[in-house]
């Protein structure tokens, strides 16, 4: 079981999993890695994983029961076994310092039913419906009692994080806006024109820009903190991803796919994570997607200062994702 | 060169290095394993650096010349070969979006002569010596023209992003002060007590000290981010390393010795970032130092919440590293 502890004194919280505790020396089953015939993200494997939570079927959107799991599916979502919040969290113990029960929920999104299928290899009717799938899902778990923020992200391959490689992302809801979205909405109340929307007209076109679409346009950022950082905004304001049509997610995917499939030809097997970015109660907000590969380190300096040293200008980034260079 | 670019619309900065663009894929001398014969920061090695700016030999503080190098010496700070950051940095390209030329100065200090020695296993008088020189080092960067902050960290083994295994520090002299400090002094500001004060009579005595002495505290915090996270405050308020005595310098080498043998007996070959937190010109801030293992990746949820999951409660840290369970 977990709580939600918060800073001594700084708007910062931290997720103590207090019922995950080992000694970092014991195994971890978790991240070995595991041949696809014994993988429990495959189709054909539906009975060693949690009934699901919500199966996509040819159109369908269906549900297991405790006696029986739905095969044949497309996307399938499912409760993290090792949840890092839970509905059912106890209180959590009294320590004289601020502090919220581990409520919440965390589930996993499996992709696609393939061991070894690639997001950038997906088909336009599955990166629709992965596109569908999230906005379903981000909507339901915002509409549970007491969640505040539903934080949608993949980790792809173990240097990001990732202790299954088979395809998948996650979704972890929150009873809490985290402090990264609040600071951003706080500067955001104090400008006359949303900043994102300033991003999109000052980038479009600039020899950051990678991409662009009916809807969505993929920047390097001026100030990426990663090399090969790079961002998927809309191009008009939208702020959550409960408010864009299938047209404007099918745009949003084929963003996605693309970023990634120049990300894999310039450097294959790239590991990377990526996260959306949003909030439901608040308009003004501006919706992105933003990839970070992984390729360094973040070490003492980054940990002691909160700057990043990016030694790939998101320029030449960018040049190499287009092969100008 | 490099230049120290601002966030779009927050109080961010990233630095990026513009000099060392090169493609991941290319290869990176600088983080392959060298052999200790080869090693440039060991003993006998000394014309393989930049001359030294302050090397410590018998309670001497000496300088290298260009033609000759002082062999013999306890601890040697030599400009860093790949500077982040640089004093003769020309002024970064115009670009519409804020930026800084790349001002700064990046030193190692190398801390011991052998290439096997290791930071828990000093004397009395290495500790010593070592806090000696983490104060004028950092006093020497702090005086210098348009200097803000000095970023005083460690880096132990490749996985902390260490590139080389001799034990060494660094220290990143910045034109700025980072958001990471500001955003605490703002809130200490609003503060009637200083809060670090306020966690040392909490902390101390508590399940989750480790240790203490003369004038030094170190504790497992209450919202430890990463396993084993340990923090070093001084008992009484001091805001600086500047204002510390010998005998104060002392007491702190001492916790982080203690800090990081119980680290290393507890988990052996532990990787870990150490940090100093400071303010010269901010008599209000409260000093530490914190010690981050690295044992877990920081991956999509991090990414988009700044919430940390840590499976590891501060609590049972502290029972492991105490040997009580």
């Amino acid at each position: 079981m977990s709580e939600i502890r918060k800073h001594y004194f700084l708007d910062r919280h931290c997720i103590i999993a207090t019922g995950r505790a080992k000694r970092p020396s014991a195994p971890k089953a978790c991240n070995d890695d595991i041949p696809s015939s014994t993988c429990v993200f495959c189709s054909g494997h539906e009975e060693e994983t949690p009934p699901a939570t919500s199966v996509y079927k040819k159109g369908q959107v269906l549900k297991d029961t405790d006696g029986q799991r739905v095969t044949g599916w497309d996307v399938r979502c499912i409760p993290n076994l090792y949840p890092a919040l839970s509905p059912d969290a106890p209180e959590a113990a009294t320590s004289g310092f601020e502090v919220l029960r581990g409520y919440g929920f965390h589930e996993v999104i499996v992709e696609h039913p393939l061991h070894g299928s690639r997001l950038h290899l997906f088909s336009d009717e599955e990166i629709l419906l992965l596109m569908q799938v999230y906005r379903d899902r981000v909507m339901h778990y915002q509409s549970q009692e007491g969640i505040k923020y539903v934080s949608l992200f993949k980790n792809w391959s173990k240097k990001a994080g990732a202790s299954l490689d088979h395809t998948h992302s996650q979704l972890i809801a929150l009873p809490l806006l985290p402090s990264e979205i609040s600071v951003e909405l706080q500067a955001i109340r104090h400008l006359a024109e949303c900043p994102y929307c300033n991003i999109v007209k000052r980038e479009k076109g600039s020899k950051r820009q990678i991409y662009e679409n009916s809807y969505f346009i993929v920047i390097a950022p001026y100030c990426s903190g990663v090399p090969y950082e790079l961002w998927i905004l809309p191009q008009q304001h939208v702020h959550h991803l409960s408010v864009l049509t299938d047209e404007m997610l099918f745009s949003l995917g084929d963003c996605l796919r693309y970023a990634v499939s120049r990300l894999d030809a310039t450097i294959p097997e790239l590991a990377y994570n990526y996260m959306f970015f949003q909030t439901e109660g608040n308009p003004e907000y501006h919706f992105s997607a933003r990839i970070q590969p992984v390729t360094s380190i973040a070490a003492g300096f980054e940990k002691n200062t909160g700057i990043y040293i990016n030694s790939m200008p998101p320029e030449i980034a960018a040049d190499h994702l287009m092969d100008r260079a």
